[in-house]
């Protein structure tokens, strides 16, 4: 065959991927027919029970996958109360699962896994002792580390040709000499660049609460994982959002630390290392706030620079939290550019009622009238982070389309010009935009000198989960990467379009409108946010305002 | 007048800065041409007590400046059986003497000085508690830092027409804040990029070991001073050695941080900011190693990331140091390209077998025969990082003179090419030096886990303090930078024409020869370093050490 056309080949290589792939998943771990037909339309995979009832897993590994927390589950296992081998399988089984009904899956590995759970096992029972703290914990992540022996390929059909990788990622050696299993990894949109997980290998990722509804992206396949309780702990990585944004979509928890803090080297990009831009976190995803807590605890006890050149040598301090347990909490306002919708403005609201009566002190900070504080401008700002350098084209070679959502290149460049003329000669630029970057850190500095507050509580977003290809850019998380301030997400409430029935037109072409009947029923959710490397105290104050908000 | 030629220019400027600093000295502070006519020649201040012998201080203002540590003045200037009048005075005094007798001073303000000391004794008679931890504390900073009200030159003459100062440093705002008394400003090269500490404003500082010998650079002044006991405590900044090389050269105990973890905002500099190269720290020198603790652990605890955007806001952590008393401690061999002037090389092996005596286990690292560790090519990746991008020329437009170590250009080139070839487009040639950095700092990550060593023990430098303007290029303290490791110095031995009667030839254009009647009686030093974020490591390991060695 000569001279085959672009189109023919990538077809052919994605056939072959998907093929090899689904054989992956055992005859009895797969979905019938009637089964997926049975599902409703939308597809309400959380609220109609869709893992439970689909049968394939049995009663106890339904109880595994259900009733532990990380901390009771690691317990278990490290008294031989469960074995790492039913753990796994329950985890697997269930990811099998939900890989079916959202395709919130890359690679997946299941006899690998249950190879390193039997080993585990036999560890244990050999030697009396765990081989880690994380000891028969399995694990999911995102598609971007590289796992020895398997792809990494983000969403590129062009990376199809890649060999499979011949090092693990820096986070997943840590992992493995902490005990733990990885099961999975999981699926992102072409490009790692929007809200959408979707890409002409791996599908389009499908949101567990309303399957017409994103899962958000970058780290997309985590988000919906997670919520259907086909990991316990994922980790995803995040640069605008990229954590975050599939946590508030899919209702679970999601933590951005600091950068560095988590060994983020060794993973695959499309893009050139070493352009001065926005440092990327890798941080976990989970049902609880303990679990975030624990991951980040437990990986950086292990010393993420042992692993990792480029990961900071800087202790997990447990001495860093909020001096008491009444907070000063930060209110940042809606942003005019960026009009809330009306189920988020409700989560927020009523969060801040609830968090005043528990006796904490809200604070409405200035970002509206502070003009040194403008959210649009950070995120312009924070943009041509993203953009002033050339990008390589990797969709093209394998002449895959573009997927939508890449397509529509978001940007929040409808609020006004670029805050360094694009024309600048590139070190000038540079310099530019450094210049640019600590001025907006140094306004915030100020606004927490002068205000005393412990942390800030803003939206995650403008919206909830939307439908598909219409999120739009992220300016409400994008801010704190600009500033490299961790920042968590906490489910809040619920979309309803029997509580929030009027529509809301955003005026701008980039941005998503509230349609009520869309997203009824979507989670909703908080963002709590502290200085750099003040990840300790970021996560001590969410949990107890976690705990107050329940 | 029109057209005057610039030479007479430059020089009236200088003459005028000058006597306007010198009328700043009493009178009565004032040292007599007999006695410094009386004194040696080449002078060694030191060893012949030249500042008690001036006799401009009284018995209870030597007491002062020489029995007690930073934490003994604290104790008992909190306690009032020492006022801040006395203690600020007697320095203040003392760093008159010293400025006579080593021109270590640019900007000096006792008036000032004294005014804050009366009121901090004010404010304890009358509060009943100190204004911060430092309360009383006199403090010497580097010409670099601005203080509100007086010029930071930096050694441009060009810069005498800039306006005084109307902000702070941010470190100068929180020494404030901490109660502590600014006395003076410590002199520098020009250009801040040598080690030897001369400018054609304040002159060159002389050693006080020996004034035929450089101070070293770029924090010179604060070298000469802390030797001479003028401060109990300086701050001066590091990119390629200025804290460290100073501190080798007077004797001191002098601390690079992790970049960022002392604020370095609001500091003046001839070069443009946002160049994505090395980041410069600030740090303390010091008589003792507690002193430097005490500086890092009082500063950090006052969260410099409140008074700097650029500061990090990792908590000081006590509880990061090693697990035990006996240290595995690897030693970095002398670099062929970079050979060690015999009593150097008397010191280290001397520390090494009183370290070893003491029950310290000692590894050998292999930097000579790893390629991957090459010092010679991370000093020329380094400087790679200093003169990649344009600079900016401050000396030619006063029309002063380049001084003679600006104008021999100390570098490391003679040791082979430049590791990314310069005529590479500048975006492409930042991408590359970070990759290259980034597998350099990969190579010594692999160090530290393979060897299992808590911390590095190496020569700060190849000589002891030598000649003026031949010190050369820092390869053993610029390969820390490049790193981002922290590293002490810590003062052991001394230089000696009888133990080390060879004089040694080294046979490039650039690093000095060893002459042994030259450097007879100059401190020799070791050099502690471990890995970014250790800070807290390092010191607690160094002061392991520093006791084992007394």
């Amino acid at each position: 065959m000569t001279n085959p056309s672009p189109t023919k080949d990538w077809r052919a290589a994605v056939a072959n991927k998907r093929k090899d792939l689904d054989a992956r998943i055992p005859p009895e771990w797969r979905l019938s027919e009637s089964f997926l037909s049975s599902l409703p339309n939308p597809r309400h995979l959380l609220s109609s029970d869709a893992v439970k009832n689909s049968g394939v897993l049995t009663p106890a590994e339904l109880n595994i996958t259900e009733a532990y927390s990380v901390a009771q589950l690691q317990q278990h296992l490290a008294q031989g109360t469960l074995r790492s081998v039913e753990v796994t399988t329950a985890f697997c089984k269930r990811a099998a699962v939900a890989q079916q009904l959202t395709s919130c899956l890359t690679e997946h590995f299941f006899n690998r896994a249950l190879q390193r759970a039997k080993y585990l096992d036999n560890y244990l029972q050999r030697e009396k002792k765990v081989v880690g703290p994380l000891h028969g914990v399995p694990i999911s992540l995102k598609d971007s580390f590289l796992v020895k022996g398997y792809q990494s390929t983000i969403g590129y059909v062009s990376f199809l040709e890649h060999e499979p990788a011949t090092s693990n990622s820096a986070l997943m050696d840590m992992l493995l000499d902490l005990g733990a299993v990885l099961c999975v990894k999981t699926n992102i949109p072409q490009t790692m660049m929007t809200g959408d997980s979707d890409n002409n290998i791996y599908g389009r990722t499908l949101n567990p609460h309303n399957t017409d509804l994103t899962a958000g992206g970058s780290s997309g396949g985590e988000g919906a994982l997670v919520a259907l309780r086909g990991s316990i702990l994922g980790v995803g990585t995040d640069a605008a959002g990229s954590i975050r944004i599939p946590a508030l979509c899919c209702g679970v928890y999601g933590f951005k630390p600091t950068a560095a803090r988590v060994p983020y080297g060794g993973q695959a990009s499309g893009e050139a290392e070493g352009v001065p831009g926005l440092v990327a976190s890798a941080g976990p995803l989970a049902q609880t706030l303990n679990d975030l807590e624990l991951f980040m605890s437990t990986v950086i006890d292990a010393e993420p620079w042992r692993y990792d050149d480029s990961a900071t040598g800087a202790p997990w301090s447990r001495a860093h939290k909020p001096d008491t347990s009444v907070l000063k909490i930060g209110i940042f306002a809606e942003d005019e550019h960026f009009p809330l919708h009306p189920p988020v403005k409700r989560a927020i609201n009523s969060a801040v009622e609830a968090l005043s009566k528990k006796g904490h002190q809200i604070i409405y900070l200035d970002n509206n009238t502070n003009k040194d504080l403008d959210l649009a401008y950070a995120n312009r700002l924070g943009f041509q982070h993203f953009i002033y350098a050339p990008h390589t084209d990797h969709i093209t070679p394998s002449g895959e389309p573009t997927v939508p959502s890449v397509a529509k290149a978001s940007s929040p460049m409808f609020t006004g010009p670029f805050p360094v003329p694009m024309e600048t000669e590139i070190l000038e630029k540079i310099k530019a935009l450094h210049a640019a970057k600590r001025k907006y850190r140094d306004a915030w500095r100020k606004v927490w000198v002068e205000t005393g507050i412990d942390v800030i509580l803003a939206p995650g977003a403008q919206n909830t989960a939307v439908q598909h290809d219409t999120y739009g850019w992220p300016p409400y998380t994008l801010v704190w990467n600009l500033l490299d301030y961790p920042a968590c997400i906490i489910p809040y409430g619920k979309a309803s379009k029997d509580l929030d029935p009027e529509p809301m037109d955003v005026k701008d072409d980039m941005q998503p409108s509230y349609i009520p009947t869309a997203t009824d029923g979507a989670p909703c959710a908080i963002q709590i946010i502290s200085p750099q490397f003040h990840d300790e105290k970021c996560l001590a104050a969410a949990r107890i305002i976690d705990e107050d908000l329940r």
